[in-house]
């Protein structure tokens, strides 16, 4: 074709992209599994030990409480004092674990099912700092952080929750902290969020909040809309104690659980990964099995998160291959074992969302997400292995997880999409493809058109202040904070909720014209 | 542990990491497949189309001489002069073609073999403009820029060859264009390299100087390092008389050729994937058959590089999740024909390295990568949808292909890797496996050590300036370029080049201290 037909044409395809609303190919919940990193016989291997690991080795620490209920599902405890697991008892919790379920919304235009591997992008974390939006600089996160973050995920179409990603760093104790964060949460987002608390006293406390949010007293066990984070071990093999506590009250009043077992190779798991894998595939299913003591119908999500060491200095490295491997692994695994899942992606190692942070973000949450992860947590915002966030790459990250949830929706392979009439007609009569019917038909549904990503000319693009794509989110950061308070708790709700908690984020932080965005 | 521990450990560890050399985990030719974007009655599907496509349907502008050879083959003319290729001659021709090859480096250390589901990665691409290192502004690319990359390339051990990336933008004649080019090419790496000749009489042309360089007359057939880009045809389904001139000769002249069919779906292709997919497999087979035709023994390359237009304006986009699938589903349909191949990726639309491009980078070489790929083509150095190049990029993609190449390594699933013996030891003994021996010694040959991504902690990064990673790869650029010119060509044989041939390139630009870098 010539230059000119192209720009005619070009024209018309604006008008009709203009005058037809487009319909996103991306969805939450598509189907993974396209990548399998490990061979059957490797995953049944890999499986072999797992099983192997728990009966023979088992794990230290146990609860008194926790002992008790093992021991009558037929654990035991041996003279070092170690809970070891028969292979039996695991094979039974692993086939009779719920598959899936509706991981709640507060909003259940939000809900979204976990399991069968259908994959999910979203926030994880526990940031202690946060680049600040004006500064630049990295500063201790607050409250503040966590409910303008919240409101940000709220607005990004491929952050499918809100799971805290920075640590309030100005609640003074644990208590406080565990309520302002689900507090902050709760504000600033309809999506379902999840906060990790370590404390039984916690869970028993923020109960009331979440029903108040729910709709009254017992509401929100009918649609718990908020999740535990639980770091139920301590790698290697051994139990957190008290977030074992924790973990119990939690199950009790049927909040979903994240299993979460963050050994690190090289420093709490092993080098190898494979063992790593093992490893938490063990430690995850450990505690699994306690929440099926608790309680059968627990919503329980696998979430084996093997980190890496860099082993030169001994930090965590996020951004690497070897993580890459360890996610889309134990996401296979996962799958193995058809559970619930998550794994961590995402977490890049730069401090910027620069080239390297892209990078790293984009290579490790494909590879997980065509492993089918459930849920690939931490693969927004965050930075410095974790240690830090930063406003715009919330972003940035949902326009990248747009793209790569593209890539899991697939290639369709129907009659009509195999074209075979569609390339007759246009090889025999006008050469190319940009007035045909089905041009303009595929391009309504089977695109996704990028929010941040600038596919413009090098020439328009520099005559355009040549801006690079931090800036641009940058102007979606300050629009989106400056207008979007989300509404939907009543305000006579907030000020119970004021009344009967020591709630630190002032009522003026959460209304637009607050001076701050 | 405690972080006592931890410090004295890591500081016990990089003592032994500058005692032993540490083995890197990547090396170019690891084997991809584990990624299947498409199921195999998919891909059955799709091969079928491509058959009808070629028998039903065939390619219009066929060359004379090709013709006549391609009937006496067993092709067939239409009464609208379309060349029919029989279903049972395109099969024949997959079943004959070579399965693998060595594609040689001009130093047999580069030498890699192309086919059988290994991986590698490198430069291609015809880029105008380059962002010119010192002003930071695209500009025209000159044959100087050509030689600066290949010098560049030679020192990235993850871009294992040099197909020239922009475009001698100085070089007044076609003829001079390509001559010009394989000579900077040649001069400024050892790895093997690639020129897209548009015209037999370039083929030709350049002939007495690959020879010269390999040592003699018909020596470079005996070693042929350098490769023929070929664009055989116009999509749809159209020869490119030229190109198929130069095939000819290129393939007579014992030269590698990149088949490629570089049509774009929704403007040369069909906006349906599967359409486009199946088209640039018709496409490129239609290729291979005339190189079997004009020698069993050639060295042919399933190239199908099928582009996507976003369909709002008709421009490329070869950063989006729709270019990630074509690629990785073209890549398996090679993978099925079980034949050398090679697709696009890591062709971001965003004009600087940026979030964007990382991103962009990232997921769509690992999808390419991970489907199993011999050549992922355009994957260092090109940005705007390939119409710039930008040196630092190079450097900074040399660094993710390692982290991605890393991830097709894979996991390793043996006796010790599964790490029972350890896990056992250190639950039982220590509690971490900092100290432990098979962590040193996994430390050594499992990781991959990157150059410019930073993993150091943010406070450290902070007081060192905090750089993003282009400014860190900009030093990498300049120390490179501003040391390493390579030496490989005789001066003798260079000068009998410079009698010989009309080469822009000064010759005081080819020595350190010439005053640009």
């Amino acid at each position: 074709m010539t230059v000119s037909t192209a720009r005619r044409t070009s024209r018309r395809s604006r008008g009709i992209a203009n005058a037809v609303p487009l319909v996103s190919p991306v969805r939450p919940g598509m189907l993974g599994g396209g990548y399998k990193p490990l061979t059957q016989p490797e995953v049944e291997r890999i499986h072999a030990l797992v099983l192997q690991l728990l009966e023979d080795l088992g794990l230290s620490q146990i609860t008194p409480s926790l002992e008790a209920r093992a021991i009558e599902a037929g654990c035991w405890v041996d003279d070092t004092g170690r809970l070891r697991f028969p292979r039996a008892l695991v094979e039974d919790v692993i086939a009779r674990t719920r598959r899936k379920f509706t991981l709640h919304g507060i909003d259940p235009a939000h809900d979204i099912e976990i399991g069968g591997g259908r994959v999910h992008t979203g926030t994880g974390g526990a940031a202690p700092t946060i680049m600040d939006f004006h500064s630049g600089r990295y500063r201790e996160s607050t409250v503040s952080d966590l409910y303008d973050i919240a409101r940000l995920v709220d607005r990004m179409d491929n952050i499918h929750w809100y799971h805290r990603s920075v640590v309030a760093r100005d609640a003074e104790t644990i208590l406080d902290l565990d309520i302002n964060t689900t507090y902050a949460c709760l504000s600033g987002t309809t999506k379902s969020i999840a906060i990790s608390y370590t404390d039984s006293a916690s869970v028993k406390a923020v109960i009331p909040m979440l029903d108040a949010v729910a709709g009254g007293e017992g509401k929100f066990r009918q649609r718990p809309f908020c999740t535990a984070v639980c770091c139920h071990v301590v790698p290697p093999m051994r139990f957190a104690t008290e977030s074992c506590a924790a973990l119990e009250a939690a199950v009790e009043a049927g909040l979903p659980i994240l299993l979460v077992a963050a050994g690190q190779a090289g420093a709490t798991a092993p080098a190898a990964l494979a063992g790593s894998v093992a490893q938490a595939c063990a430690e995850v299913l450990a505690g699994l099995v306690l929440c099926n003591i608790i309680d059968p119908m627990c919503r329980g999500i696998f979430a084996t998160w093997p980190f890496v060491s860099d082993l030169r200095t001994g930090a965590m490295s996020g951004g690497s291959g070897e993580q890459a491997l360890l996610s889309a692994a134990c996401a296979q695994m996962a799958g193995f074992y058809d559970l619930p899942n998550s794994v961590p992606a995402g977490m890049t190692d730069s401090k910027l969302p620069d080239m390297q942070a892209g990078g790293e973000k984009g290579y490790t949450v494909a590879l997980a997400a065509h492993a089918g992860a459930s849920m690939i947590h931490e693969c927004a915002g965050m930075h410095g292995s974790l240690m830090g966030t930063c406003f715009e790459s919330y972003v940035l990250d949902n326009d990248l997880l747009g793209a790569i949830l593209r890539t899991v929706k697939g290639v369709e392979v129907t009659e009509d999409a195999l074209s075979f009439d569609v390339i007759r007609d246009v090889v025999l009569g006008e050469g190319h493809y940009l007035g045909h019917p089905q041009t303009f038909s595929r391009m309504k549904t089977d695109y996704l058109y990028p929010a941040i990503a600038d596919r413009r000319s090098i020439s328009v693009w520099e005559e355009t202040g040549a801006r690079d794509a931090r800036e641009v989110a940058r102007g979606t950061v300050q629009t989106v904070l400056g207008e979007h308070y989300p509404t939907h708790i009543d305000p006579a709700i907030d000020r119970q909720l004021r009344d009967n908690f020591n709630i630190i984020l002032p009522a003026a932080r959460m209304r637009p014209g607050n001076g701050v965005w």
